[in-house]
């Protein structure tokens, strides 16, 4: 075994001194070393509207574990401080429950703003965990938007909560952050409204696999195939109240036929070759660009943004001159 | 004056359809042509979570401002589509005041998920609802989370809703989201608890304004600095009921007195140097990293990509092989 697997598979301070390198970008050497320790974990991803109960049902579902003598690495996302990078202390808080206990370790991440930053920073943590040895991982994340994409990219299994009778505007947000789910909980489900809400969702979830398929196109901007669900997988929906466990051997036996069938219909390769890809190409992205700002033409660029800003030239002309020029220099 | 921009101010039905190649990414010369005619309108950007009565206050502010003889451009937002791209039919619905009136134009956009979408093709049909020559453009988004940072970047007034009395993880939010606030509107002022969340916020903000900045980097894939709040502008709390239109002239004398304030205090000419940056260098990475894919290297891609699904090689070595041997073939 590499030296840093080692390490965080022996001493969980290490472990959690690793996760705030690869939260400031400084642990490329070690990123490497451990990733071929890779690939044992399966990564859950929960997401959901906030006030859903994310935070309980990631309590919940990691004590069902630890009772069956299992691992599980958790990490809280909290995008919701783009600018300040500050975590989210309730979840600290919350997590109080499986605090003592060596067989699960609990990580808060601050995405920092970073576009795209979850599928970077968060895909590292994962796989620092999953080479510590951490039978599950558990990615939780708040809000509504891209940081469900990022999840869909980051998790073999995303669980989308929903809780009985939401208003319009979750209504809305719930047709979005369906096609993601692979597993729907309806959460709080002992409130009035949890059969209707359920039977809402599973509307919705057939008119959306009767509904066209956005196109896959590899190697461009658009969203990976991380939706590329087999015909086989009908999303199931569970009724769940996270704070009293019930419905958690449920979800957890979801997770687990989710797991199998990504397994055995071979979507769990497609998936991880679309991730790959993704960050491939947003490696690349940035690496390209900090190599241009390196060199005799990013002179150019605080010029351009004059002209830009005294509308002498718009932004698009404006990246072709400076290409143009690139061209030119090398 | 261009012949697109004369084409958009005569015909609304030309400006919706310039819009639709706006979001399909097919408007480049129209876009270099309109820019110079752009920089009249003041565009405000309304954001909350779900719920928080955005599409409410976004009616009551157009006809506000349409009593006061002056056109507004809406443009209302839905990242909470990612892979579908439909946009939520509530909002239009939900618009049916104003429509009939020539001096207000809506439009739906959804961002196709694409990763920091709402920037370009946000940014890109603002350009064009200013060359067609309205007064004010709002635009509204809903969700926590990335959005927010795009319209922060998009807008020149920020106003962030929140309601009375929401949970602990709406709480986690406002801390993140209280940063790109320039104007705080508590909505549903009418319901108990309205007075004690405006004093929560007003603490918040006040903690906020004394907690180190996070530190701008320029040219780098950080967040620009859109929050560079000149010392002057204190946030303010309004107070409102969108339904019944109660606060909505205070909140229109705040985005006014925002609006000279940035005019005054130089702070626009920041605020749009950054968002100029941040675009170009945006689609500067774009532009290379399609140039790679054009070249001879380009075939290398899917073999890393197998290499590092084996857990051969990591992600970021993958990358940089990528990037030497590209050089080498250069």
């Amino acid at each position: 075994l590499p030296a840093v697997v080692r390490t965080i598979r022996a001493n969980r301070r290490e472990l959690a001194r690793l996760l705030t390198r690869i939260e400031n970008n400084q642990a490329a050497a070690e990123l490497a070393a451990l990733y071929p320790c890779t690939g044992h974990a399966h990564v859950i991803g929960i997401t959901g509207a906030p006030g859903a109960g994310k935070s309980s049902l990631v309590n919940a579902l990691a004590r069902y574990y630890r009772r069956a003598g299992q691992t599980v690495g958790i990490i809280a996302v909290d995008p919701t401080s783009p600018f300040s990078g500050g975590a989210v202390m309730g979840d600290r808080i919350r997590m109080n429950d499986l605090s003592g206990d060596s067989g699960v370790f609990i990580r808060s991440m601050a995405t920092r703003g970073y576009l795209g930053g979850l599928a970077h920073t968060t895909g590292d943590a994962v796989r620092a965990l999953d080479a510590a040895g951490f039978d599950w991982i558990i990615v939780e994340t708040v809000g509504a938007g891209q940081s469900e994409v990022d999840i869909a990219r980051t998790a073999h299994t995303t669980v989308v909560m929903e809780t009985p009778g939401l208003g319009d505007d979750i209504q809305a947000i719930k047709a979005g952050i369906l096609e993601i789910a692979d597993i729907l909980v309806v959460n709080k489900a002992d409130r009035p409204g949890a059969e209707s809400t359920a039977q809402t969702l599973r509307v919705m979830l057939d008119l959306g696999h009767q509904a066209e398929r956005a196109p896959h196109h590899r190697y461009t901007d658009d969203i990976p195939a991380v939706n590329e669900r087999a015909q086989a997988w009908q999303t199931p929906i569970v009724q769940a109240v996270a704070t009293d466990g019930r419905g958690i051997p449920e979800l957890a036996a979801q997770i687990t036929a989710h797991r199998e069938y990504l397994n055995q219909s071979g979507t769990l390769t497609l998936r991880e070759r679309g991730r790959i890809e993704a960050e491939l190409l947003d490696r690349l992205r940035g690496a390209l660009l900090a190599q241009l700002l390196d060199g005799a033409a990013a002179s150019m660029l605080p010029v351009l943004v004059e002209r830009v800003l005294r509308r002498d030239l718009d932004p698009a002309s404006a990246a072709q001159a400076f290409l143009a020029r690139v061209r030119q220099t090398e």
